[in-house]
This record gives structure tokens, sequence and C-alpha cells, in this order.
């Protein structure tokens, strides 16, 4: 937690919060942090500024912060990630890597190598999503959540929502066969990450009729996981 | 495991190989991939050459293979990473991130901000280390293994080795603190993270008298598992 990152509705007279010590975040600063009245953290309201907290009254129940918000979070990242719909127990790591990596519209899609299984995982309630994306904010020291949206049927999708999304953007899929590197240019941009094994033939075709295109990404096979920052790093660090 | 991964001592002939069917890769063939004999698949020899596996016999406690291996490796990465020791939790998918991500040379090194706990972790034997390189491998399609070695001093490792790990190579350590971006030159490279936390005023110091230079990679503060697949990313793909 590099981030003390408070819910707006935890904010009175726009400069002060408190923290129940039974709150993760105020176990974390007396705990691991381990702040003492009189010390300073970096803060941030959830959708809003950054700035500094001085950690000012510990009473048996409870701490209080002043709170100075003047500053921007940084720039979010000019692109839309389709990704499918990854294993459970990786997706955890996968939504709080892409908030730490200042992702803001995340579309996790049903794909016909996606195991259907996979839509049943408690990771994906709405506001599991929300909790995972704050840690990955308090992380990175960023303020604005993603917004993770769910697709269950890939033919609708790609039919009646990815012409809307691909409005005004570039379109690109990864796809191991595909003869075009990776594309260069990091502005309005929209990236599809298909699950293990990839996008089937047919998906392919339907990707392409919307208008987008193919891209490789070299001769590695990478995980989802491992994929994401690192297309991140190649076209937005 | 998109790439059979084989030791040379398990091919004879220069041409067959023969797995147990008690063999993590065969029960992988058999249950997940459900390959059928008559069916190919990729395959590797560590530190070899690439091919295709044709799956002949499957015997009640076997199945043999025979072996084409006309194709080199991905080539690796000119680089040499060095990275503060991680979280035990974090150590498996760190090692098979950085194998699957074509890392030749890791150096896992302690610093004030690491846990001395850490050093007792058992992903640290050489054994279990082989053992997640090879999972990145056969994940990349891949098949020199990294060498990782292990530096518990940090003093002594920057005076006595550094100097030779640096040897005709630029070398960058990240730094928030840091004026300059992400080096723009991937050709013999020298890169080391730091732990959660950072380095210390002090380690900055050494690692600058060693000849090193310090970089930063933006506003955010990202985890070493996020982290090196970026960096890699931005400097490789």
């Amino acid at each position: 937690m590099n981030l003390l990152l408070l819910a707006p509705e935890e904010i009175s007279d726009r400069s002060t919060a408190r923290l129940l010590r039974s709150d993760r975040r105020a176990v974390h600063i007396c705990q691991v942090l381990k702040l003492q009245p009189g010390d300073n953290l970096k803060v941030g309201v959830i959708g809003g500024n950054m700035g500094v907290a001085r950690y000012e009254v510990a009473s048996p129940d409870s701490l209080t912060f002043s709170l100075v918000l003047d500053q921007s979070p940084p720039p979010p990242l000019d692109l839309t990630l389709i990704v499918g719909l990854p294993r459970p127990k990786t997706m955890r790591r996968v939504i709080q890597s892409i908030a730490a990596l200042g992702v803001k519209d995340l579309i996790l899609l049903n794909t016909y190598k996606v195991e259907k299984s996979y839509w049943q995982s408690p990771w994906l309630q709405a506001e599991t999503l929300h909790e995972q994306c704050l840690l990955g904010l308090e992380q990175a020291m960023d303020t604005a959540v993603p917004r993770i949206r769910q697709f269950k049927l890939f033919k609708p999708f790609v039919e009646d929502t990815l012409p809307e999304v691909l409005h005004h953007r570039s379109g690109w899929f990864a796809h191991p066969k595909a003869e075009h590197g990776i594309p260069s240019d990091a502005e309005r941009l929209v990236l599809a990450i298909g699950p293990e094994g990839g996008f089937t033939p047919y998906e392919v075709g339907k990707l392409t009729e919307a208008g987008m295109q193919g891209f490789h990404l070299g001769p590695r096979i990478l995980r989802v996981e491992t994929v994401i920052p690192s297309l991140v790093g190649r076209l937005f660090l």
C-alpha cells in the first residue's frame, strides 16, 4: 500500500478522514508502515485527486488524518483492453496488475477456449473486482478505478458492442500466426488478448470482420498475466 | 505446456524419447492435450534445438516419441537482470516469468529492504529454481535455461562481482527519484530492480559508484512481478 485510498464519502469537511482501527488500511498503517501521529503519507480519493495525509490523532478506536489533495493522479492509458477470461486463480493478480498499470477500460470476454466454469468464479463479482482494483491503485499510486465489463457471449459482443468500442480507435488482437508485429501507435488503442490457446479461426475471422488487425508478439508464447504488462510496457512506458 | 522439454539424457539414438506415464509431462500430454499415437507436438532439448515430436507408441507404462530437432530456440535477451530478492510467495511466478520472457542471466540480490527470512525460502534451492525455469520455457517454447546466481551480501557483490557483470555493458537501476527515463538501447544491458521499497540512498550510491545509472519508470509504483515483464516488453518486444 503506497497510497492511502479513500472513498469520497470517507472525507468530511473536504480535509478530514477517520479510519476505524479495524479497517484494513488502518491496520496496514499501524502494523506495516508503523506510522505515528505527526507522520505523513500519500493519500488519494477514489476518482479524484491525490496529495498528503497527515496522521493527526490516534484514539482507541480510530485514526484521524488531515488531508491536502492538490495533485492529479497519473494520466490514464488511452487503451481499451479486451481479455479472454483468465483462469480464476490468476484473476486476482490480473485485475490488480491492470489497475496498477493504468488500464482504465477492461473487457472480460468469453471465447471458445475459455473454460465455461471460469464464469462461476467468485472473483467476477463486482464488489470483488472493485476491491482488487483498489489494491492495484494503492500499489501504483493512482485513484481512477478501471471500468470492467463482462461479456459471456462472443458473437453478440463482436457484432453489437465491439463496433462502438472501436469507434475512432485502432483495434488489434494478439495472434501468433499474424504477420504484423506489435502496433507502434499507443493512441486510441483497443487490444484484444485471447485466452490460453488463443482465438479460434472463427474468432479471428469475426474480429477481422469487425475491423481489428492481428499482431504477433514474437516467438515466445506468454501467459496472459505476463503478456499484459509486457504489452503495456512496450506501448506505454 | 506448449513445448515438450526433454533433457539430453532422455534422448536415445538422437531421435527417440520415452516418458514414463507417471512423468508430469506424460500426464499433461495424455490428460490435458489428450494426444493419441500418431499426433505431433512441439519438442525441445534443454540447452539445444527444438522441433517436432511424433507420439509413436503408447505402452501400459510409457509413451514413446520420435523426434526431429531441426529448429533453433528463440534468441536470448542480451540482458543481465539483477533483482532484489522477491517475496517467497512471488518467487515461483517471477522465475517462471523471467524464463518465459527470455531472460538468460538472473542475479538475486540481497539489499537492505529485503526481509532476511526470504533467504530461507525453499524456492531458492537450485533444483526448485531449475524446475520453475523449465515450466517457463515449456510455456514460452524455448530451451535455454537461465543462469541464476544468488548474492546474500550487497557490498561484496557490488564491489567484487558487479564490475565483471558490467564489463562492456550498460548498467541501469530502477529508482523512482532518478531523472533519466528508461534506457532506449536494448543491447548489452544490465538492469537492476530493487525490492519492495526500493534501494536505499547508500545502495544507490554504491550502484552509481560501480558505474550504473538510475532510471525511473514513470509515476506508477509497480510490483516486481509486473515491472519485469513491463521493462522487458518496453526494451525487447
